[in-house]
């Protein structure tokens, strides 16, 4: 009987883990390119998994709050109920958010436990020059206040469990990364060892066929971490 | 292998089918009393559940927000978008919100897709008489402004999925409604009779152990809707 998205867990049920994956870091540093694909590579080997992207979200969960620290601090703090939602039922919550503010991403980190924070890091300059959006260059100007790196303070994660370097590392490199990092702290099965062995051994269910199984490790081998 | 919540749907697939069940109806109708005790019976079940109550919500949601139509339509829409993420990864999603416009209610049936309306019918009278949180009086005194009943409108729903009647009913009774309900639409498993057959045909795991069964299907007794 083959279930998607699901491993043996310690307490010995079938279930998905749910957790929070954070991506925090500048504007255009590659936040929401990386969030994405990892979200797809997890959805393509069958995790039920939502992104929540700081700017989709400003419509849906925070029209009306602004930019002051206030505003940004409920803005994170409501992204992290909704993780926290979805990571206690099972689901895979990826937020994608400046969240310039350690304090309030450590209150996130405080309240949904199982939290694996990614700091998408990436030089100031490099932004500015990228300015996907062209509003560096209005903060640069003054037309835009509280402009996070220009006129608003960014607070470096201190313990990320990730961080990628978007300056030096393809998407494709930062995605494996992001990857193993999961895999290594048991969030998701290692497909490369234990799975089959426990398969063998009757002790775990077959999740995905042969032929299924074969493709996952192929996309881990083209992603360099197996 | 025992899978807690989880039924054989129609795609031959074993999963918990996500839904919303929406409680709407006047302050002090007993909208959260009811939906506590649905969730806590679904819960003691094996379901995933969240349950959203409008109370609890506007301090992790909705912070900010007042009682202007605008407002409300605003806060309504967000709990239902939260209630779509839920749904769309099998959680049973419960919100428990006055919800008094008829047109935003729609809009998250649409969006939702999966979405069961109750209605919580009481007449005012009777809810005036309650006043469980002693704003009516207040109200009624003109000392708060746009109270939903009193000096807001209350648009009844046209087609609800089920109305309760809780100046009729008892809690236990209303509940069983609900649960009996949601059974005849297919949201949850019939453990009356197709689940044993199935089991026993070799077509569905035995997702409850027999004693489980038992257990589950005296409360249904008890409950009086089988």
């Amino acid at each position: 009987m083959g279930c998607q998205g699901i491993y043996k867990s310690n307490n010995n049920k079938m279930e998905q883990k749910g957790f929070t994956l954070w991506f925090t870091g500048l504007s255009g540093a590659g936040k929401t390119t990386i969030a994405q694909r990892v979200e797809q590579t997890l959805r393509e080997r069958g995790f039920k998994v939502e992104l929540l992207d700081g700017d989709v979200v400003r419509t849906n969960l925070s029209k009306g709050l602004g930019f002051s620290k206030e505003d940004r601090d409920t803005n994170i703090k409501r992204i992290g109920f909704v993780c926290k939602l979805l990571t206690r039922n099972g689901v895979i919550a990826i937020a994608s958010a400046i969240s310039p503010y350690r304090e309030v991403r450590d209150y996130n980190r405080q309240q949904i436990g199982d939290f694996v924070e990614v700091f998408v890091k990436c030089p100031l300059e490099i932004c500015i020059q990228r300015d996907v959006k062209g509003l560096y260059q209005k903060a640069l100007a003054g037309e835009i206040k509280n402009y996070t790196g220009v006129s608003d303070p960014y607070e470096e994660p201190l313990n990320p469990e990730i961080i990628v370097e978007t300056d030096r590392e393809s998407v494709e490199e930062s995605t494996a990364k992001i990857l193993a990092k999961l895999t290594e702290l048991g969030y998701l099965p290692d497909l490369s060892e234990s799975h089959s062995q426990l398969v063998e051994e009757g002790e775990a269910e077959d999740i995905y066929s042969q032929e299924e199984e074969e493709k996952i490790k192929q996309r881990l081998r083209d992603l360099g971490y197996i």
